[in-house]
């Protein structure tokens, strides 16, 4: 815990970022957008990566799971039909004096019950209940008539769509529809850099089941989502279970996990996997007046699928990826400061960097940069001292260097040179590519 | 022309879409969303792979690109330096009498003139401004002091970064930066299928140059924008370029260029190449307060950089795909629908299919797809006559299919089938992934 607080602090991960392009502040020219954040050449990479990676596991190499990307903005009655409307709110406190603004929860219980705002001291009002849903007019009438939402969750746009995803596929239950997006929450306290947004990315994944089999699927997409952040690497220790109790649990669910992360403000919720029933199948019945039941052509049988969810954000995932890969330690007396990104993820995966700029050996590593681009991630260093340009790169996380020296004009050898151990290896220049895809399934 | 429109109607392409998952109305249980649209399971991998494939091309394969993904809500400065809460408006047209609404360049002349309205006849209201930018409020306070926009282009927020990409990157001008997105736009008329929506996902390119190399790079950018739709196979009849005439300019481009793609409905924009000067910078420059020259390095010259766009459509681009790929032939006396993608964009590489289901075929079928997942975006289809199977998948678009028969458990051949020639070839199993990836680069 200390030794952890003490390397992987807030601060330290937020300035890194910024400094070396992977999160800035969006709108910063303009003081800032609170809630929403860029994300730079280096953060666009590793999300692109993180998001495939997720992708690939979850749908190309999954017999039974397909995916969706559906539209951010969608018909008003789906958010009464998913009870949205009417619950996703926050309880909210304003001071008559101050005009301050408090989530119910951020007042101490002594402050709430003599209504006194904590900020100075003057009556406050009764709670009321907030919307967490932004709205917007469409069409050019600004009226209640047209009113439409950005949507809070990703899960509807699949929910809406699995008759269609049957039909054309021709898939049957048990199976899968998978979906990355944005959604959007109108959070009036964002915090944690990018972990509480008002604008985020999904990854969720809705598994249509049997009624009676659902407890079992549960259990298996635990396991599967468990054993997912293993194989990405993550730091064992700080992952863990959490259960929700029986005040803490949705209306709609029958059990709920979520995967936690130690976060360096403490643990915090990255992936909810979710018994949501047949919850949102019936209420979209009841509010659409359109028949959601499945039709086993087997069996003959009809009902309304159970649905088990895997819920994760991937901008959240980002911020952990960020945290977990995060490391320092002491190279020669000074502080080497490494992001220990796993090779699949990383935003660059190789570094070429030429040992002088001149005598032919940059254009000797331009070419052999060249003949990298199109299979890998490269990047192309020429400035400085090598040993200062590993750093930058050890900070960047980039897996692999290859250096090009007077000897490899002679017998075409290069170095490779791994970022987390810091060994180097002299390999042929026409083994790098082969070598650089062994290294990063993990065969060596 | 008869004859493409002939092959290639939008109803035909709106159709198949629906039917084999493409493109799904969104909210289509609640009676549709007009102006959005959910993209199914082959929809959704088409998107990927032509905004991975673009995204490769613009920045993986470029020394001087780096990608960016900033945020849809922005701070609502933005919009004002951008021009477009000024300028971004439709002129719209009421009926006094029946309350139809109209765009101004939807009335005729004469109409227009004698203030009367097409439909019914009554009376007309003067022509007024209409924005089409989304605005919602964020924070818990309706006023007009925290109305926030859903971005209409993905431009401004490389703007606003050019100087943080910079100093994270050490990147000199000239040089680019990329980003894919979506966008919204308050659209009164959305139609033509997905041509035109109120939410959409651009992929933009914004190169950063001197003064006095604009026209330079202007030329080179319009050069390769061309190349890569030859690179994609794109018809070359269905594609040409369209010239902004005085009245069509922007304000803020000294030059435009506009690719146009031959659509059933006629030809349309497909993507601009613009000149747009150092406006959208000398815009932020006074708006925000900060100053946004680049200081060369080298010659210690200060300026405001030329900027040289490509803005493309990436769901305009699939409606183009589907388009272009969109082939009926008659096989047999019968007719055959083909969806001719080209092979690195197809939603599915390969399918596997075998001969019969029984005698340990769909096992040793299903063996042989495992072996291909990793790398290769497959499908299994065991169901009804191999003629019919095939069908399907040249209408999903599929390239390759390996059909496993009997012979195959012999000697461990299979045929390779190809989507465009109907052709067939006899292969050794374990030469599958390298003749995939051979066909897939054009290598015979």
């Amino acid at each position: 815990m200390e030794e952890y607080q003490g390397k992987a602090t807030m601060e330290k991960i937020t300035s890194l970022a910024k400094r070396r392009g992977f999160v800035f502040q969006s709108s910063e020219i303009y003081g800032g957008q609170s809630g929403a954040w860029d994300y730079g050449p280096l953060g666009v990479e590793l999300k692109n990566r993180i998001a495939s990676l997720w992708w690939k596991e979850m749908t190309r190499l999954q017999d039974d799971i397909v995916g969706l990307d559906s539209s951010i903005l969608m018909h008003p009655r789906v958010w009464e039909a998913s009870g949205h409307v009417e619950n996703f709110t926050d309880p909210l406190i304003d001071c008559k004096k101050c005009k301050s603004r408090f989530r119910e929860d951020m007042i101490n219980d002594d402050n709430l019950t003599a209504k006194k705002c904590p900020d100075c001291g003057g009556e406050l009002t009764d709670s009321r209940k907030f919307n967490l849903m932004f709205k917007t007019n469409i069409g050019a009438v600004e009226d209640s008539s047209n009113i439409i939402y950005l949507r809070p969750e990703t899960a509807q746009g699949i929910y809406l769509n699995y008759k269609n995803v049957i039909q054309s596929s021709r898939l049957k239950i048990p199976f899968g529809i998978a979906q990355i997006g944005k959604a959007f929450r109108n959070e009036i306290v964002t915090k944690n850099f990018i972990f509480r947004t008002c604008e985020f990315e999904q990854m969720e994944m809705q598994f249509f089941v049997k009624p009676g089999t659902d407890e079992h699927w549960f259990d298996e997409w635990r396991k599967r989502r468990w054993a997912y952040y293993e194989r990405l690497g993550i730091r064992q220790e700080r992952l863990r279970w959490h259960e929700h109790g029986p005040g803490e649990i949705a209306h709609y669910a029958k059990a709920a996990y979520d995967i936690e992360y130690h976060f360096p403000m403490g643990w915090r919720e990255l992936e909810g996997v979710h018994n949501r029933t047949d919850y949102d199948l019936a209420r979209h019945t009841q509010f659409s007046g359109k028949d959601m039941q499945y039709i086993d052509q087997d069996s003959n049988e009809r009902y309304i699928p159970y649905i088990v969810e895997t819920s994760g954000g991937l901008t959240r995932s980002l911020l952990m990826i960020l945290c977990d890969a995060y490391d320092e330690e002491e190279v020669e007396g000074e502080v080497r400061t490494v992001m220990r990104f796993h090779p699949e993820i990383a935003p660059i995966t190789v570094a070429v960097l030429p040992l002088m700029k001149k005598d032919g050996l940059a254009e000797l590593s331009l070419d052999i940069q060249n003949e990298l681009k199109e299979d890998f991630a490269t990047d192309y260093d020429q400035g400085g001292a090598i040993g200062r340009r590993y750093r930058r790169q050890d900070e960047a996380g980039t897996p692999f260097c290859i250096t090009i020296d007077y000897e490899t004009k002679e017998n075409n050898t290069v170095t490779l040179r791994f970022r987390d151990s810091m060994e180097q290896v002299r390999i042929h220049r026409a083994e790098i590519a082969e070598r650089l895809r062994k290294e990063i399934k993990g065969v060596k």
